[in-house]
């Protein structure tokens, strides 16, 4: 290891526990309940070397809960033994594992427990209800509840305890002048805002053994107008409560802020939250920790030194690649996966659905697939891959790890397929992590060869006589070129006009000075990335039949950041119409709903409204199956990622690493 | 029973199966899952009369699933014991429990299983992927699942299949010409759009035991351009495979026109499918069942009696009243609780959230409160409910039912509160159902008094000075008159004015010719309610900070609807604006991403912004439970519904009962 990272690797004392090292992960969903499934993705980040692993926030009891989400749980004795053998597997590779204590006060919906959701007072939610006030009787209640649940952790075996007192869920609720309207004791002035958490602790403490860390999740700066602020309150609750705690969790941004809290790399450099938290980590005894896109050793270390931070978090890293302590310390630095920042992650276990990484197929799956490691394989073959996008690349390297001889074959001049285009787009730039990280990995293998470059497709021919016992098709898709969408299924008349132009084609031709209409059905980071690119140059109306625009980047969190860019470059936006004719000048659109019909002028039209399967070459080979066998030395012919079906990129990814391992 | 009933009891033979009576429950899911909730679930429908239940879509591989939601499932040996289960307590009561063999195809996201989603032809769906053209390999493996399901089915003890060939699903992708553009054998002519579906009957066929049924759900109408309608290849492919099964259950629409398919009272009148499906019942040998909307008897006998349909299907109604067969038969017509069509069962369901129901509180609890069923109470009390609406009347019908000497106090001429106020909105009249329900059981009951119209607020002094034991506040909510949002969580600066209005006020005051602007974030009944009303004669202008208007009616599918009606009407929506003042003649918004402000003209601004608890009778009285209890024979004091927290009809309702069960 460098001494450049030592910092990184010293113990850390969080009150009677002391932590191997400084790196940790702080609390975050994952919709995997308290199965097996949680046991292996936690235990796969202390392997891989992480200190401190929060397990996620945890209901205390049945007065919050989010479902249809199946999150983290200690409203009663029967979660005890599944955690406990989490604890077992974290305990095993020496990492230290604390549990997140939560109550989502106004944010729990309670749509399983149907009990009214609690509050400081009673504050719009922009949801279907408003929650309860609380009486003092019912913070009797949650005090009892944290109580229980500290006592339930201790039972479990866990070494620490986070109190959730962030994000504006309810002990945040109480602390934060933006909800808390109160006009008895737990509310008005900073003391009587902070007395509930006080109590919360207390309650907590009084629950814990003398050898397990009390700490809390708390947010300085909850960045929304009448809320906390990092040079206000922010950071004198943090002065007055220091004595009581043994750490400091600390992040910005609440429900309302929820782009700065886990900001998309669309819309935050690298280490944003930092500036944040220094003052009040130079100031105190007690350790800070912090989060917020940190991926860069460099960086970690740098922060530590510098004492930004007393402890590095990485929530969305540790996901991309839970092994980042270890290959620090290795010295594999140039191994580590980094995280793009796209937060398909959290968009996905928000709704409910286990969470998926783009960068990380095996997330998710760490029982199955031990990460990293790749079985032998006993008849190595060799392989032909044909297209070096996200699912070709992530084959050939899986395939590659096992021992395979593989031939990788992509016609441009540089790998990535779509990965290339869409980080091409404006902010997007991270996301070539994607390729980069599988191109470097590739060119380490010794057993595969890459062949970029050849510009023409690759034929039928070409296969057939070039001798591979396997071939996998991964040709990706293309974007629809008739405007068809999944009301219509039909192409919009026009279509064919040389003016209407796709999104690949659109940013490959220079424009500018023109009248350009998108429509668009994709509602995510081509449409926005197009319009963008072009809206520099161009007067931009963007129609979708949908209600608004952009709605795949809701629970990404990248939609303020897209609209506030595209509203300022003056996009004009038409909702909830579709395109029923394009003509030489102008594009004819209707309502969707009155079918009012109104023309755009339009000197150049894209379309940004689906992806098609590039697969007649799978089809071609497919088709002929049997006489390839038997006439070439061709055992079998696959087909992966987008060329199957388009999807997302970590799909794409995902396929090509399922391939490879089960083949 | 009278006899204008008695057809609705006579037998039916579906192939080898007697069913007892022509009263059945079509498919529907609940995301419970496969757990005893959904055994409770079904047969407490069994106990209440449906001579056949059929349970939910059931996933026959991991090539379909709906991630997060929990459905049914028959992909594997482990789903057998549970649904074993579910069928023997079905059968104690004598009615039959038939499965749904379903394939999602394309809809179905397979964000569980990360397997890409299947299908006919590719199609844009409108989401993040696009489904795989199916290979003859994939049509196979499909075909050996439902061959595989079926068999699971009849190890369980299922009487019958259903396949679903209905709703856009797979089998419907390959029937209809909307989806499907292969031109090989499965595509193109009828016959061949026909192949696969007759390839899965068969296939269910050999699996199942010559007692079982085999039958199918169908879409005859797609109501889509290009789908399949009921008067050309609709009733064409009935015609073909009549043959090969044994019944049909029909209906319309499909995922693009889902609400004609679960039609909500705003949209659809009663019994609105049945001119679709009479035609193939006339013709046909084979039965015919249907659904939509049915909740009348009279209606349900007079459709048996013409030949509208062989079965009278009703899928929300047994929601609303899983006893609605027997009440029929016991001469209890009166008694049936008639469901509302307010879609928030489904609304919930297909988002992953247990099934709730508006009308009927014990829905997802009928093994913890026998529906129908009321513990006597050991030591009757004197009960005084404070407050008619959902959450008062149901509390007191339900004391009343377990023997309590109750009365009601109602400030209004007549009970129903909220109710009454929404009910009264364009298109929702059915909605009173809940209030008139309730009325005439309260009615019923020699134990409950009801006493309305007494103008003034009931007060402290009345409460105290009244005698009762047990006193339940239930005075409901108001609307926020200042703005306050969400986001802002401060009011609107001149919100104060004359001219602003809550929507209580503004249905109650004559307003013509006028410019109103409708500020809203509620996007539900009330806010499209108040602007249709308001728009008949004046010029509405509806500005949301949300980025459209309506989101809460995305899934009880009135969305549509209420979008036509409002741009019928003339209503200009801005969408993703706050509003940042109101002045004496127009409001100043600005857009929540640029910040960028617009005045719009305003004699009149309605906020359709919250709802906040009318709860001080209750926290005056909660602040002296002591000395009351020891001066008054006032021994408890509770609030319920949405004077506790302001939410839906569904669980102001679900409050009243639940605290009634409870004491």
């Amino acid at each position: 290891m460098s001494t450049t990272y030592s910092r990184l690797f010293e113990p850390i004392e969080l009150g009677p526990v002391t932590v191997p090292n400084r790196i940790f992960q702080p609390p975050h969903g994952n919709a995997y309940g308290l199965g097996q499934q949680q046991t292996d993705f936690r235990a796969e980040k202390a392997k891989g070397g992480f200190g401190l692993i929060v397990q996620e926030y945890s209901q205390i009891d049945e007065t919050t809960d989010v479902t249809p989400v199946d999150s983290g749980y200690l409203h009663d004795d029967e979660t005890i033994p599944p955690q406990k053998r989490m604890v077992d597997a974290v305990h095993a590779h020496g990492s230290k594992l604390f549990v997140e204590l939560w109550h989502g006060g106004a944010t729990a919906g309670n749509y399983g427990s149907r009990q009214p959701p609690l509050t400081s007072s009673q504050q719009p939610t922009g949801r279907n209800y408003t929650p309860k006030a609380m009486e003092h009787e019912d913070i009797r209640t949650v005090l009892d509840a944290f109580g229980d649940a500290a006592d339930r952790a201790r039972r479990a075996g866990y070494d620490g305890i986070e109190l959730h007192a962030a994000h504006g869920y309810l002990l945040s609720q109480f602390l934060s002048p933006f909800y808390n309207d109160r006009d008895d004791e737990f509310g008005g002035s900073l003391e009587n805002r902070m007395r509930f958490f006080e109590d919360a602790i207390e309650r907590v403490r009084d629950n814990v053994s003398a050898d397990m860390a009390v700490g809390a999740r708390y947010t300085i700066d909850e960045r929304v107008d009448g809320g906390l602020t990092a040079d206000g309150d922010g950071i004198e609750v943090m002065r007055r409560l220091s004595d009581d705690l043994d750490f400091w969790d600390v992040d910005i941004g609440i429900k309302q802020s929820i782009d700065d809290m886990i900001g998309p790399s669309r819309r935050h450099e690298k280490n944003y939250q930092m500036d944040y938290l220094k003052a009040a980590t130079r100031e105190l005894d007690v350790p800070v920790g912090g989060a917020g896109r940190i991926t860069d050793p460099d960086d970690a270390a740098a922060l530590l030194e510098e004492n930004y931070v007393d402890m590095i978090g990485m929530a969305r890293q540790s996901i991309s690649d839970p092994h980042w302590p270890r290959k620090v310390k290795a010295g594999d630095v140039d191994r580590i996966r980094e995280c793009i920042g796209c937060n398909i992650c959290v968009s996905q276990s928000r709704q409910g659905i286990p969470l998926v990484c783009t960068q990380n197929p095996t997330v998710g799956r760490e029982g199955d697939w031990a990460p990293e490691t790749y079985e032998e394989a006993t008849d190595p073959k060799g392989v032909l891959v044909v297209g070096g996008g996200p699912a070709g690349m992530e084959f050939a390297r899986v395939m590659g790890e096992r021992g395979h001889l593989v031939h990788l074959k992509e016609r441009d001049d540089r790998l990535g397929g779509r990965v290339t285009f869409e980080a091409g787009l404006p902010e997007l730039g991270e996301w070539n992590r994607v390729r980069d990280w599988r191109a470097a990995e590739l060119d380490r293998l010794e057993t595969v060869s890459v062949h970029t470059g050849s510009r023409a497709e690759i034929s039928y021919d070409d296969v057939r006589t070039y001798g591979a016992e396997l071939v996998v098709i991964a040709t990706g898709a293309e974007w629809d070129e008739t405007g068809t969408t999944s009301s219509s299924h039909q192409p919009v008349p026009g279509w064919e006009r040389d003016h209407v132009l796709t999104p690949t084609d659109a940013i490959a031709t220079d424009l500018s000075g023109q009248t350009i209409v998108i429509f668009d059905e994709e509602g995510y980071n081509v449409s926005a990335g197009v319009a963008q690119s072009l809206a520099t140059d161009n007067r931009v109306i963007f129609v979708t039949p949908r209600a608004s625009a952009f709605q795949e980047t809701l629970h990404t969190f990248e939609r303020r950041t897209i609209f506030t860019a595209l509203y300022d470059l003056g996009v004009e936006f038409v909702a909830n119409h579709t395109l029923e004719e394009v003509r030489d000048d102008e594009v004819v659109a209707s309502n969707v709903y009155s079918g009012d019909r109104r023309s755009y002028e339009a000197d150049t039209v894209v379309f940004t409204t689906m992806r098609e399967s590039n697969d007649d070459l799978y089809r071609s080979l497919k088709a002929d199956a049997e006489s390839l066998r038997s006439s070439t030395e061709i055992e079998s012919i696959h087909a992966v990622g987008d060329c199957v079906a388009p999807r997302r990129i970590a799909d794409a990814v995902y396929a090509g690493h399922e391939l490879a391992r089960e083949l």
